[in-house]
């Protein structure tokens, strides 16, 4: 099979202007262009559609995964293929792929095989710039914090206690622990800091979640970057860098429309993380595609524990978007890693270990269905290692429990093969009653409550304990007034748990908090759970140096 | 008068694509839109003008300026405009803004009152995202050092003799001086290094001396981020950065397309400093222009003394292009300035002043004629304070010199302001016979003679010395083979010396060296002169305190 840019590359693309008109009756007018195949859909437009009926949403999510990932955006792109195949209305809404493993690792976040957006390349490198100004924005206010240092510190800021990050969209541990302001004083005051990876950013969050430029200021002017000497919270808004950082994200803000290789139109806009993050695309782009297609697909990050829970008690509770069905991604490779089997052998027939990874599953499906309230199916995303025989247990076992499973062969064969996931999905839609969407705990629970419901809803774990300092940050960010704040819990995606070698579905655990931060502007609190790394390393031999442009300008190895 | 923002926000813009099409002839079809009023232009269908007959290329340049500039970017696009309004073909080729000053203290560069370049707003941000494509390949290359420093270090680097420094596109002092890779064994080899804002990168001056694709990864290839412990110099290609750092470049190369006030097309495309980097938009931006147009404005940094000396000895050296004449920009305030006159108090009348002042303007008009070889008139841009008989003085002494002065008022009247400024650069262009063009310098010469040879010729100094580290290094760089570049001297612009308060005409000073580095990639050796700030501080109170965004998304305060 073709590589992923080999394919993109082949691809013959539509105009975007064409994709516009032709898919969602978008003049170009209200288009803003950046080349022939990436627009941003122009904000007051969006803004007149909003008497517009909404189309149907459905939320991608998964089992929790192997580290390669189970095709959470190969699926959404599919289905989205699939029921246009159909002849309906559809649309995917996508993350925007971050630099860092694009040149690390891990390779793109277009998709991959015959389900992938495209320009690739475009989307996998600079695309429209988005994370380029949000990290411009995010360096703007660290500057203006260590420059009001500078220049008399009116508002009494405790240097020690300053903690917003710089951020850059690449792989660098060098900058994970840093001194800065060294050289004397015209360099400022020397303090320890850090860089984070841009997607880390709590801009990139509050990018997300923003409704308008309005909404936008506001909650940048809420973000907190420090404490006075008196504990006193010290915002953006005080530093008077909220106006220019809207501005900086003034035309970031409009979604980017791009198409599958079908033809498909998709939104591709932000891209948070989804540990100390709620790793979904932007709420502007899904509101904006419910009044402009049918049908509209989009994922979150991770395993439903994270992804999925995030979606639902942040995303969906600060915009009120409301799911109408999910699909959760599994794979025969996941459900042998969950029974037991190790990475290099998940090729390997082994329907033993497949069943005993079913409660991985189950889990999911479980806190799906009956604490999200959202009716769901299963999609199977085959591997060329699968055996009939495996999959057809699957199917059995999923059935089990009540859910339909839908084989999908969409990564060789594009849309047409999720069409039985399409058909499923609609029959889901159809069958469905009235909404039993919920949140996995009202607002007016207190943080720490918050926690313990998450981790007994939902983790299977049997208590959750605190460091010392968590607890008292915990503590003050309930007397500062942010209790009412929904939490979002960083944690490891391979475990129910905080520990990655705890698969399938495991029980009486104790959920450790080892650190709180709090990201105001976003509107959330966040609780880390075991190490998260927030500014990823590259490897021995990083994909930079495969990736080459050609004299004619050919881009390759890129993946 | 109106502010610049309010005259371009006010401004009733013309598609690019209608520029393009009726301005240059170009469909399209090669252009690559960002927006309805930005475009990037097609490198392969530039390629394909190769034939075409050369356009007459006008340098814009100045005597040694005041602090607030001498208006060489009104004055360039003020002229352009002008000969549009004579029913010529022109455009104007302009250096990109950093968005450094934007949100520091001197606001914006594109232009200002009624000769500017629009979308102002666009311009002076994120524009087209070259400066971030730069800034992310400049900063991929630091982090495969410190990760090949990591992992091993098989090409036996000396991690104190790195200096490739990371960038941003920000004023911010506390990364001047910084301690990377903290933090114990998984963050690397912690060492002392620092940020530098984009336009001072080598990669920036690569970029704009660059003629193509494998040209510009053949030169990020030459690269040098320091040396072996055998003193070797190690590169880029080495590190297997050059293909990938190249793929970041790949779009931002190709030159950008926006309009003046009066739809005159122009080219404004890369932006490296003047001092360590030679101060002049891209060669491909030039030569495009070249043939597009039948006659091309375009500005060199800071006085003739550094940036002309530097189009010529390094631009037009690397590339073959040749300016068929100047324009060198006077005001009246400067000439006072340099006749002693303090910045407070040049809006008084002292026409003793301007006559003390002319031997600045004298002996740039002298470097221009003798040493560049290139034809010249002098602009006079006319400020609210000029008295009629100081003009007329100004015009009266130049004329003295063999050279005409057109006093000009494109600042509050557009390009017919300049009408007499392009009737004048016209005459010259007819009048002047085979030309005289000559570089400072040959190739051929050692490093050290070449900076003797322009502190001699140009700069009126008596005697060149070296730091003891400087003339080290100088030796070793003819050593190792790069004796062969230009010279790229860094020092003040305000004084044809390097102390910025010798005014006027100083004879018989020293030129001293206080550091020697090498830029192998843009093909350059920089003779640092007295301090050389590459990463600016934010003010007190910063412009960006002032910036905001409206909900309707208008931009205020961006000057």
């Amino acid at each position: 099979m073709l590589s992923d840019i080999e394919i993109a590359n082949a691809a013959e693309l539509r105009p975007i202007t064409q994709v516009a008109q032709e898919e969602l009756g978008i003049d170009a007018v209200h288009l803003v262009p950046y080349g022939h195949h990436k627009a941003k859909v122009d904000l007051g437009y969006l803004q007149s559609l909003e008497d517009r009926p909404l189309g149907k949403l459905v939320l991608m999510t998964a089992m929790s995964p192997t580290p390669a990932g189970e095709g959470k955006t190969t699926t959404t792109v599919g289905l989205a293929d699939a029921l246009r195949g159909l002849g309906l209305r559809s649309m995917a809404c996508l993350r925007e792929p971050s630099m860092g493993p694009v040149f690390g690792m891990k390779g793109g976040a277009a998709g991959g095989g015959w389900a992938q957006v495209v320009p690739m390349t475009d989307i996998n490198l600079h695309f429209t710039g988005d994370f380029a100004a949000i990290a411009a924005a995010n360096n703007l206010l660290a500057a203006l914090v260590d420059n009001h240092l500078q220049h008399g510190n009116a508002l009494g800021i405790d240097v020690r206690s300053v903690d917003w990050k710089r951020v850059l969209d690449l792989n660098d541990r060098a900058l994970r622990d840093v001194v800065v302001g060294l050289g004397g004083l015209v360099n400022g005051y020397p303090r320890q800091d850090g860089f984070d990876i841009v997607v880390a950013s709590e801009l990139m969050a509050i990018f997300c979640l923003t409704e308008s430029w309005a909404d936008l200021k506001r909650r940048i002017g809420d973000i907190v970057v420090g404490d006075t000497r008196e504990k006193r919270p010290v915002t953006a808004r005080e530093l008077e860098a909220d106006g220019a950082m809207a501005v900086l994200l003034r035309d970031a803000l409009a979604p980017n429309l791009v198409q599958t290789l079908e033809h498909t139109p998709a939104f591709v806009h932000g891209g948070p993380f989804a540990n100390i993050a709620h790793g979904c695309s932007s709420v502007i782009a899904t509101r904006a595609a419910l009044r402009l297609a049918d049908y509209v697909v989009t994922e979150a990050g991770f395993g439903a524990d994270l992804g999925a829970e995030k979606f639902v008690d942040i995303k969906c509770r600060k915009s009120g978007l409301r799911p109408d069905a999910a699909v959760v991604v599994a794979t025969v490779r996941a459900l042998k890693f969950h029974g037991g089997v190790d990475v290099p052998d998940l090729g390997r027939d082994d329907i033993g270990a497949v069943e005993r990874g079913m409660e991985n599953l189950e889990r999911h499906l479980r806190n799906v269905r009956e604490v999200y309230g959202i009716p769901c199916v299963v999609a199977l995303n085959r591997f060329p290692t699968d055996t009939d025989a495996e999959v057809a247990r699957v199917v059995e076992l999923v059935d089990g429990l009540g859910v339909r499973t839908h084989p999908a062969t969409h990564f060789v064969d594009g849309g047409f093969g999720a069409t039985e996931l399409a058909k499923g999905v609609l029959d889901l839609l159809e069958s469905s009653g009235p909404s039993t969407f919920s949140f996995t705990y009202p607002d007016g629970l207190p943080l720490k409550e918050k926690a313990e419901t998450l981790a007994h809803r939902l983790y299977g774990a049997s208590s959750v304990t605190w460091d010392g300092k968590a607890k008292r940050r915990l503590d003050r960010l309930e007397a500062d007034g942010y209790g009412g704040l929904p939490v979002c819990v960083a944690k490891t995606q391979y475990s129910f748990s905080t520990d990655a070698t705890l698969r399938g579905a495991p029980t009486g655990h104790d959920l450790h908090v080892r650190e709180v931060r709090l990201s105001a502007g976003a509107g959330f609190v966040v609780l880390v759970c075991g190490d998260v790394m927030t500014m990823p390393g590259l490897p021995a031999t990083p994909a930079a140096s495969r990736i080459d442009l050609l004299d004619d300008g050919t881009i390759v190895g890129l993946s």
